[in-house]
């Protein structure tokens, strides 16, 4: 028997640490190294997970408190949605994206039915899977809708995925100097990032300074945007993280997003709400848009609706941009778009997420979890800003002689001796899971399970108070 | 609480028609219609599967012969696959993407090993999820090989997915029409489709007239893709389905591939090879290439791996390519890229393809599921191909009165029947799952599952009988 | 004989009147309004051109203040250049650019001879016809020497010309919005524009906040254009006019451009200056980039060179950037680019203009136009902002009641009234020719001769006050 | 006085060889070599022209076969053109582009007339620089008129210019290869080069294989360029050239054009006939399309209209496509886009057409050079193919032992030996002038005066004999 001839590679029971180092070993030959592993050096090997809990090779713990950036907001192995899972395995685990299932309608009504009570717009959803895959079907619907148009605004330190399509809106030229032109690239309009405002001006008196200067764009068509005479924008669509994810759980002021949507909707840009990371009670509610009184065009979600489950992303758009007559049958496709395990837990979430009040949850729980990282600023001048919404929030670490300029070396440095393993709880030897962001590479951005426990919360502030000592000494 | 009020829509459990009835009005309302479901109209729901079969609400069986475009080769909840999954959602459902688990580690490990085997070339497997965004991957080290050309070769027929990317290399303009300018646009090659050839030819003395017509363009600057002095060509890629299959799972002749290949090498263009449909052992080799004597610079690869149960997709590309001197952390990355459930269950697949020799299977079922449709043609006027590599096999269906002129409406006819499930196989009532491709629509292309019986095939060549008959009354 | 039956629409000599009507007549037949002649309406002949002065069909007199947008700096029906063309006419008027001429090597090595010896770099001079063609070629260089690197800084408010490529580095959307995409579309920055600060600062204390803003996007990888690994920013040049021709006649503030100079050189960002309306002593210098104290490492020329009787144009490139071996042979072309004709008026200038001190003759007659129109500042509040270098002068016109909302329809009126050539000069009718230019469509750009008398400027000065005074009143 | 310090080179009148070895030097330190001037080495420098002949800085003279790619089709220094300069040059030399004057109404209406009596379609004029704009500018009348498609067809072997835009379009690869991505690059279609055809068929019984290979990419959307459903192509235009220029003066058979107009009025797309250099009575007929029994959407027009005297250039297009209401003011401008000189000797061009049967002449004449020219083909092997329209003619030269294979060794020596100007006129020294074409850069394009003279014919033919000879020794 010929067909596949592996040289097999058979797990040696004997012990752990040699089976890691030989899954190291194969990993450093037979794997790209293209993706985010290698940013640790040597790679982190896990093993099991459980809650708030993940679990090395050799059995160590690891608090998370980032949950595959803000994918598993349900907590690691939750019942409830493996279960899901399962039971979808034993009665429909496949059928064809041509064919209809159950899960796959249920869910999209129960998102569409949500959106337009709250935002008194009827809409349809469309799946896909993976969070870019969802981004490049708002690129078509966008186009679409607007006769072809390609360019989009998007934000500086913004971030939408990593096809082509969505590195072209995606703010980080490194992600794309490697790979040639890029004929769609967006414009990138600085965030609302006020511990560090773009224009040096502070938030009290602002007036809002950076809005008002996106709205210059459109005063002559002389600053490159605008046909006034046609009354034409050149851009499409604006495509927003509310909370930037990758660019450091930056939180808006009050007021700027409904002054944008404003001047979005006077020029008819559309507003494209990207909740891949943001969605799911990360922030508070379901969309993080609802905290902000504005109503999306479209939605983008992924991620945390099958709890890392299943990639299982899609996007709603108001019924004018997706209706059939616009956006009739085959306009776009992928095998697995509404894959029935997918839309199944995902289903269940959706379910789960109206059974509990997850809104209430996540204020309170982020109420305390922020408490305790004021109070861990107040201790430590490497900290220069701190902030939530929900259960989204962030540390920005800083040079402590004066609590501003952004260190890299010591976030890096920090992250790397949480994921060691060796801080202590009661004795016991603990690591910390952590997640850096920013436009600095200097916050940690924190997503903790939505079913953190307080206690869970107040070894979290320990465990960061007992690193920023280490770091700090 | 209010966190979510969804107008909640319970499944009356009174009957399984009201309950269609209901979930066919929600689809109307909140699905959007740019998939392809409403392809068939009314849209199909299944409940259930099993082996070769799928079942409708109504518990109606389907024999399946395309096993959701190839991606279940074996066969609806394979137990063994389906286990996969269930351990690994009760140890490490979840990892963040940038932690490595074992079973991403092996699972490259043994798809590397087994192409540097074949293909005698050392290189390492890069994971996404989705066709698609592997397909966007590969453009990627593509782009990033070739000084950032972005400019590919690909075939007439050819699909390589929806992104904005991959619709560039597709050819149907269908799929770009809506969406304004797509300024990677592929160069589209004549596919060696000999029953139709695109010249005019007999395969028995063309010469390979249309790899021939390829290497012309060669032959001076001023056919509009090389530079004869600086030895260059305006094309970084040509992508290839070996046997394409949205085309309609042609099948090219003999020494094609060979030809073409000799051509790219000595222009150094890459040839990459889209096996997302015809890998695992659909077109009876692990990878279809395998059967025609060329190396692939780059292997694109997805749906089957995981049997449907996850979209896990990937590529593997020469260390040349890859290698982390060339494609450094950070290249490209995906939240889900190496998934946990879809990297065990894959690696189970793996696993399983070795423990069994697919190989010899797919030869012998292929050959009795050909004989049966060489059969069928003798007798139906409406057939004017049948072909098969593997369990990859096409039924043309064509104006009975030559045989030949490609009828779409008779091939809508025939599925619509099949799909109304009452067909007749011993005195049950019975459907047919069955595909549509090829570039005139009037190709059944048959993606049987690769455990399907002899019993099963036996059934599927009556059945298809049947239904000739009745459209040929 | 039948080769051409033209409908012939011959001339009647009878009288001006009646050739005029037939003539616009015939033009709003067989012309293209694509141009900007119905800007005007109805349009305006002329007939007859001397010094400053350009006469209408009926033998009016208007005192030209735009002179062909400074194409024509020498003033009309110069003697010395018309000879100059008169003679390569009746030696060689005609020679294929395959081949070379006298006129063409003297011109291009007295052009780079200059420009080493001010700006102490070697260089090459490149011709075209036609200033986007010229822009075209630059665009070629930069492409060349960046590897291929296809986007732009440009300024908001720049203009570079109306070829697609120009077009893309061109501000205004107007120009693009007709035509599709544009896939190498610039990124737009704030020009210098103190008068109308984008930023609303002051210029006594700004400290260049406008240029400083450019600097922070290289700040992080996030803003989108640089990648501070690899030390590379996206964009491979900035097209700059020192002074905006269509934007307005805008003069930058002190240090502006050093400083900008000084971002670029650290980022290894092109600069390409844009001397098309403002070179051949226009602000006073040859290049108006000598007024800024820095380094252009590409110049774009054309106008003014054959002082409008030829489309000449050219760029002037370091030689790294173009030298034979960067730049070979075959890297561009056209039919036209050296023409004998065009390459013989402009070598005749070039001579004119080092026979004569242009630099103080501009100073002198600049000091003398500016003085006047900071006197009629004074009584007309019409006027909200003059300024002016060399003879580049400029006249915003704002509503009365601020002077400095400003008003495009008072400026429409100003200029129709000046072309209807009822002004007075002691008795005898004149017309004035104005251009009108800036963001708001509200800035006389003047641009009188280099030749122009002080006779002259004193009565444009009387006649540009009569014409306020009858908007004013 | 420092305005311009140049280094004064001044020109020694010593000696013609003194100054022609300091020209040179000077060329080689200052002139960029990126033209097409360094395709010969040493470079060729003239200095006085009359008639059919160019003349060298020691007076020697050459018979020129090329005249400046089909510029100067009146002759070198034609009297009446030249007098239309200066007349023009006294009166009115200069006027902004933004007012009329009577040279360019006049030029425009002969044009349209001519074209509405020849193809029954009404249209109008639009005025530019340069071959290259004047496409530019048809592009964007393409662009416009389609609703933003940017992709055309154009033809293998095609030219149309060296703008970034009209590179897209050309077809050598060798013309974009530095400049990175071009978002716009046509499909290139193969020509209809009977004597190499690209099918390898017989213009005997091919049934014009190739247009019909054209007409297959309709029969469905997997083809790549045909949305059936929508009825839509994905290109705007094709861009023919009648007779290819630089493609080596390629004369298509009979019915080509016919079934191609069908191809492309059937499927809405525009033909764009670039007449840059065929135009102009060199292939017999003003417009080279005259022969060939089609209808143009839009004509592109350069080069000989002003006898090479200016570079204007200029479209027509059907109204449709460019009525002031579809292409208003100021959609498109150059300064110098209907220059008053350039207009005034192409209307003196025009009417000197009108005046004169060039249609019998060239007819005549390109009769008895053809003649000549079959003869040659007899007696030297080294001639593969002669061809010709009009004054439009080709010598192929190929290698002697098949007169087929191309050969440009010997092409590149034959133009080196008759531009080093011994060749024997009845004992004089002369030289030829030769330009070289063709896919494979062994065609020799002839294109003469069409005032040459018989006798000069004759000696035309009695040199290339001599040529041949040498060569064929």
């Amino acid at each position: 028997m010929t067909a596949i001839d592996f040289n097999a590679h058979r797990r040696a029971r004997s012990g752990a640490a040699d089976d890691t180092a030989r899954l190291l070993e194969l990993e450093a030959r037979y794997c790209s190294h293209g993706d985010t592993v290698h940013y640790t050096d040597p790679p982190k090997i896990f093993d099991r997970c459980e809650g708030s809990y993940i679990f090395d090779t050799e059995g160590r713990r690891y608090l998370d408190l980032q949950m595959w950036y803000s994918a598993v907001n349900f907590g690691y192995a939750n019942r409830r949605l493996n279960d899901a899972v399962k039971r979808q395995l034993d009665r429909l685990p496949q059928v064809a994206s041509q064919y209809l299932h159950r899960q796959k309608i249920e869910l999209a009504a129960m998102i569409a039915e949500d959106a337009e009570q709250k935002f008194g717009q009827k809409g349809r959803v469309h799946f896909n899977v993976g969070g870019s895959q969802a981004v490049e079907d708002s690129l078509k619907l966008v186009r679409n809708a607007t006769g072809g148009k390609s360019l989009m605004f998007a934000f500086e330190g913004g971030y939408h995925g990593r096809t082509l399509g969505a590195s072209s809106i995606t703010s980080s030229y490194r992600y794309r100097r490697r790979y040639g032109h890029f004929g769609d690239r967006a414009q990138f309009v600085p965030f609302p990032y006020c511990f560090r405002c773009p224009y040096g001006k502070k938030r009290e008196d602002c007036g809002l300074f950076c809005v008002e200067q996106f709205a210059r764009l459109f005063d002559t068509e002389y600053y490159g945007v605008w046909d006034s005479k046609a009354q034409s924008c050149e851009f499409a669509a604006f495509y927003v993280e509310m909370i930037q994810g990758t660019g450091g759980y930056v939180i808006p002021p009050p007021g700027y997003f409904e002054r944008l949507k404003e001047i979005l909707e006077a020029r008819k840009i559309l507003l494209v709400d990207d909740e891949i990371q943001m969605g799911f009670y990360r922030a508070g509610k379901l969309w993080a848009i609802e905290n902000f009184n504005v109503k999306p065009d479209i939605i983008v979600f992924g991620k945390a609706i099958t709890n890392g489950l299943n990639p299982l992303s899609g996007v709603w758009a108001r019924e004018e941009l997706i209706n059939p007559t616009v956006f009739p049958p085959g306009s776009t496709h992928s095998t697995f778009n509404a894959n029935p395990i997918g839309t199944a837990v995902a289903l269940e979430a959706m379910h789960m997420m109206r059974d509990h009040d997850y809104e209430e949850m996540t204020a309170l729980k982020g109420a305390r979890f922020l408490a305790g990282l004021r109070d861990l600023k107040k201790r430590h001048k490497i900290i220069g800003d701190v902030d939530g919404l929900g259960l989204a929030l962030r540390i920005e670490i800083c040079e402590p002689h004066d609590s501003f300029t952004p260190s890299k070396a010591i976030t890096d440095r920090l992250v790397d001796i949480a994921l060691a393993g060796d801080l202590e709880d009661g004795g016991r030897k603990v690591g910390l899971v952590l997640d850096i962001g920013g436009y600095h590479k200097n916050v940690i951005t924190l997503a903790p399970s939505l079913e953190i426990t307080y206690e869970e919360i107040d070894l979290a502030i320990a465990l960061l108070d007992q690193l920023f000592d280490r770091v700090g000494q």
